[in-house]
């Protein structure tokens, strides 16, 4: 693992490391705050996925998180979106290849031989954080940002006990239904659509539910709302009584300052679930 | 005046305007926080100044300052640090020219006919502003970063009565004895150094300080610290008995992780002196 930066941040370390990754055959690069209480012994992490043509640098440094982590002893990873480079497959479209990993491991080429973000966020990344940093992880909590909040959402529910609350900012709730995922999921994982279910929050949510809070942000103005259907995991989350938070917020659209607007409950909400 | 952009924001709306300046000559941008207390009736003010390379948009998404300006119902102005475009002069080097206007008015060429940023920022921006927004021009305040650190000193000592407080983040303060200062002052000022006085603080304070509370922050870590000089505006200030707290913040370097570790501070400060 390899240091790219260190800086000091409200009384903790905003870093950037990067390292070889086994599961996306490539180096990766992600972010990591840790707060002032870290040097005494491990905290508590909260993960935040990315959206669409994001980097780990774009809510490393718009979405204001680090103050509010800090607030309550947290840890923040932002890993990447999806495997890069030069040897890496990629799509002239922003929402497919680099930029663009959804979370999911690819099975269909050109993508299977590096995009196993899957993998990597739920397996790779959590041992190499568990070795390097003092993190608690018992204690870890998720979150992302449109496909970084479908992220976020489905790995939650697809790993019983790992994570202590979730919550997403406009994720994109319904992929199998959407432009934002029927091209992405068919591109990655073929033509059997039988195998994009376990990537859908709508159908996780009818099928099994999260063993935790859920926290969902979306705005009115959001101008991708028509892709994102909050609608559809509204009525898996009502209809399964699942014990939820879901906010239409009134004027917000899809950009940074939505998020950074609402990060600070986020994390309140979150920091609730870890120090329980 | 062109709406570039406007985004809600903290119960407010972040805008990004253009206009054809008539001191720069040319066309200029700006980023403008308003809370949401301005549709009811006009609001203090404080100026965020940028630091070299920097545009309207850096610090408006990375220094996590509508969240507080927000909380104290204050606006916030972005302004760009150059005249910029194809017809604007510039320079290979990143701090002259585009992205380095050190907040003076050239007189020497190329410069002269666009590098107008005293006046821009301290006439023609502030007018264009009380036409066009619901602000309380009687209530303005003043900081900045680096470059923008020296323009909010330089500007509010050199405008008795027009700000309430002036604050600064790691702050060129000495620019008449320092690599970041000589070069620029003498291409847009020329060899007459004696011109170069009205734009150095440690001078400034020297000569005649500032009227209300000032605040200034610098890393103790921070990598351009000899090219800054503390010290100098430390020795005149304590020389002056000027109100003002003067901080090293141990191990903060000169990124905007600094900057938004202290905002929270830096606002509340301001608050103080424009709701006094």
């Amino acid at each position: 693992m390899e240091t790219i930066s260190e800086n000091a941040c409200f009384g903790g370390t905003q870093g950037v490391y990067s390292h070889t990754s086994a599961s996306c055959n490539c180096d990766m690069t992600f972010g990591l705050f840790l707060p002032e209480e870290a040097q005494d012994g491990p905290v508590p992490l909260l993960w935040f996925l990315s959206g669409l043509t994001c980097t780990h640098e774009n809510a490393m440094i718009k979405a204001g998180a680090q103050s509010w982590a800090a607030e309550h002893g947290i840890a923040l990873v932002f890993p990447d979106t999806s495997p890069r480079g030069e040897g890496v497959a990629d799509d002239d479209a922003y929402d497919l290849g680099q930029g663009a990993g959804f979370y999911v491991n690819a099975t269909q080429a050109p993508w299977s031989s590096h995009f196993k973000m899957w993998d990597y966020v739920t397996e790779e990344l959590p041992n190499l954080l568990e070795q390097n940093f003092a993190l608690d992880m018992k204690r870890q909590a998720i979150t992302g940002h449109s496909m970084g909040g479908h992220g976020a959402l489905t790995i939650a529910m697809s790993l019983p006990g790992r994570f202590r609350s979730v919550s997403a900012f406009a994720p994109i709730s319904h992929p199998t239904a959407s432009d934002w995922g029927r091209k992405q999921l068919g591109a990655y994982l073929g033509d059997d659509q039988s195998t994009w279910a376990a990537h859908d929050s709508t159908l996780l949510m009818r099928e099994k539910g999260f063993d935790g809070p859920m926290l969902v942000d979306t705005g009115t103005k959001d101008q991708f709302i028509d892709l994102l259907q909050p609608e559809a995991l509204a009525e898996a989350v009502n209809t399964r009584r699942q014990q939820a938070v879901l906010r239409l917020q009134p004027g917000y659209d899809h950009s940074y300052f939505f998020i950074a607007t609402f990060m600070e409950e986020h994390i309140a909400f979150h920091a609730d679930a870890l120090y329980a």
